[in-house]
């Protein structure tokens, strides 16, 4: 069974159909990427079950409120939150979310050898994933990881991102994370340049960036916190990637290129584009207050999980987690399962030559700071007809009737394997020639992305996983 | 009496003197500023006084919290809040803190006329000011202001702020006010540049930018919602304050004005800057918790005040203001009242000929992120020695024992007249030679701090007052 949940079985076909079409081109160590990961997936022993949310180990429910937390007040705990936004198809609702306020690295080590690029990255297996193990960052590890809650292994490589000055930082900024999920949670995603010979251990391989971008292009093979960090690395476009073949024959990657490129002709000036993040984010009115989760009206807990009454939108369930390779041996935690695959999907427009993407201002309710540029269409299809239909993002026919042609990138990715469970989301990159247009929308360049991802609140994590989708195109 | 409070007459009389030395060169209506505002105060009909905290009319006591708030739910609230600050040497306390979760608008017109830009100014009445009126931005105006929740006058000039797109953007980010009195507070700093001729109504005058940076030398004259529209200026330099004269004869402004202008060789790179107040910030573990104001262990209330029962720190208290030219004609509310005038000092230093200023990276447990650039020392000394002496800034030394010709500006002014009752702070900018240093400080050029300053959450309002006092320096 290679160590996954047996729930997953059918699950793997796909993923292994995936894995297949992985370039088998070898890597420094004359290995595929894809061998790699099947190599790990064989040796990793991590089994995962769903089991009772009521008897998790080391959990408590409080008995007023019914938060979920940790027994060392650790971790993450999971709480209700009251919503109103006003205006909106849905102005009002509460749900449960998850609190995690201590701030984790994000880190990958990179090194210039020859020209090139290489981003030393490991094959991690995390209990939310369906196939077990994915490609992730060199570090991926929550303060209660590193400092040692729970009695664990060393965290390999945290020294170099602890340390800052010994080393280039090509990047260092937290990020939020789901807002609709997560009450304020911040990472650090951090990139760091080495010269020194640093050695991949076990379970760890140095890729080249652009094939690591590749890899974007094949289900479940990335994880989030990789294409996170990927997203913030100053050098996105083809500086990091290497120069851009046949730039000259295919207008859209040539668009692409330009994009990237500080100086280029961008619809808006960036302060431009500030002054409409700051109008729109002080005109929201929103409210996101803190409530008992054992009191919020359209949700009910059993031994099982907690769900909402209509069966949409996600529920917080139990798992059993036994690791052979892990920091410890095994553990139980809840986590949180959404219902349906999620969209996310950037509309991109060449605009005098230049690729621009349609920004969203986008109001969520546990963003640190209101709203943040997400994907122009971000939704969960499942759950509507639930949802009422004045509910449906703008602009989503142009994404549902969009043609082959139009549609420059599809993969259907994970969400973070260690909070989330099975969760997964459709991302789209569509090339459309209308000149869309919308208060709460801005078409934007790379470029200006670029330097707002150096500063915190800006971009939403859906946003940044289409970023890094957008530097796999870069090349053929 | 000219409408000030009576408790005050001795201290009009230092603010008089003050008054008198500020330039007479008339501005464009032949009137010098000082007999401008001389001749606001004297129509001004202002009339502040203390009254019991417990019979505020319009405002409500929480009967089991505490919480004092306003009977519409709107303007602000004053609760309790819980702090603990590991590896302080006072790592926890608790306090009374204001909540004002609206955005309001502090906004500057300027205008572009033969080479030189003008900004419209207004004479305006705070009930907290000592000296009823100062010199102010254009537009003042919390949410519940200028959407006319207390059934006043409409806000003159709010439209220019409130219609983005019309005229150019020069600023436009929010910005944190007392991280030590609000909680979570953000105001929008915006200025406008008009193309259009904008007649100066009753009580307002267009001065030039230079002089209104003048005015800063003068204590209790330039309000403090003047000071942080006036640091967010883009073109902070000699760019906006015209060629600076005889630059090359004074060292200490050719520094200065050199650290303005982008490429000048910096102590550290931005993205080193940033790497720096990342690590602060991820590694400060502050828990800043809402508590009852009925809660807080060493604070009283009383009928007349809610004080610290050591006398230190600050009293709410509360006041009855009469307004003739105000939007309403009367009010009551709660205030904040320091005890003690604080300090904020900058140290710079000429690095390589390039003016820098030592910025603290300091935790406030009001701030939305956890810490803000702020002075190299901030402090009030009479809370000492109620506070150890441990808990005394680093580099305080430099500041108390400077000498005069080191000390380049010095200036006692108001903080904001509209929250804070009689609450005022030096502000000090100190040259030293001594390459002072410490892992929670930096070196920074003006430029870097121009950068920063277009984003939320960088900067706090003293070391915005600070910039704006370092801008009045470009000029002898």
């Amino acid at each position: 069974m290679n160590g996954y949940p047996p729930a997953h079985a059918a699950d793997l076909t796909r993923s292994e159909s995936s894995a297949a079409r992985i370039d088998r081109r070898p890597d420094d160590r004359g290995l595929t990427v894809h061998h790699w990961v099947e190599q790990e997936r064989r040796r990793s022993h991590m089994i995962v079950r769903v089991v009772s949310l009521a008897d998790l180990t080391g959990w408590r429910f409080d008995p007023d409120s019914g938060t979920i937390s940790h027994h060392t007040g650790r971790f993450f705990s999971i709480d209700g939150l009251d919503v109103t936004i006003p205006d909106r198809a849905v102005p009002h609702w509460s749900q449960p979310i998850i609190h995690q306020s201590e701030v984790g690295i994000l880190g990958i080590l990179v090194k210039r050898l020859d020209g090139s690029t290489y981003c030393l990255m490991q094959a991690k297996a995390e209990p939310g994933n369906r196939n077990g193990i994915q490609v992730s960052p060199t570090v991926q590890a929550t303060r209660s990881n590193y400092s040692g809650v729970h009695g664990g292994k060393p965290v390999p490589y945290l020294a170099y991102f602890q340390a800052p000055g010994r080393q280039r930082v090509l990047a260092d900024v937290r990020q939020s994370e789901q807002g609709a999920w997560f009450y304020r949670k911040r990472n650090r995603n951090v990139v760091i340049e080495v010269d020194d010979d640093v050695e991949a251990q076990d379970g760890f391989r140095w890729l080249p960036v652009a094939q690591v971008h590749r890899l974007l292009r094949f289900d479940d093979l990335v994880n989030m916190d990789a294409r996170t960090v990927l997203s913030c690395l100053p050098l996105g476009g083809p500086e990091l990637l290497g120069p851009v073949d046949g730039e000259q024959s295919d207008p859209f990657r040539s668009a692409l290129a330009r994009s990237y490129r500080p100086g280029t002709h961008a619809r808006h000036t960036t302060g431009e584009i500030l002054n409409w993040l700051t109008n729109v984010r002080a005109r929201a009115e929103v409210t996101a207050a803190p409530v008992p989760l054992a009191s919020l009206p359209d949700w009910h807990r059993t031994d099982d999980r907690i769900s909402h009454r209509s069966g949409h939108f996600f529920d917080i369930v139990g798992v059993d987690v036994r690791a052979g390779n892990r920091e410890v041996g095994g553990w139980q935690q809840p986590m949180l399962r959404a219902h349906g695959v999620g969209v996310s999907a950037f509309l991109v427009n060449r605009l005098d030559g230049v690729l621009h993407v349609l920004a969203h201002a986008r109001v969520e309710p546990g963003l640190v700071d209101v709203a943040e540029l997400a994907p122009t269409v971000q939704y969960t299809p499942d759950n509507f007809p639930y949802l009422p239909r004045e509910a449906q993002p703008l602009f989503l026919d142009h994404v549902l009737d969009a043609t082959p042609e139009q549609i420059r990138f599809d993969a259907v990715l994970s969400e973070e394997g260690g909070r989330f469970f099975d969760t997964r989301c459709r991302y789209l990159i569509i090339e459309t020639d209308e000149p869309l247009g919308h208060p709460d929308y801005r078409w934007m360049t790379l470029h200006q992305f670029t330097e707002l991802l150096r500063h915190s609140y800006y971009v939403n994590v859906q946003a940044r996983s289409l970023l890094a989708c957008l530097n796999s195109l870069v090349q053929p």
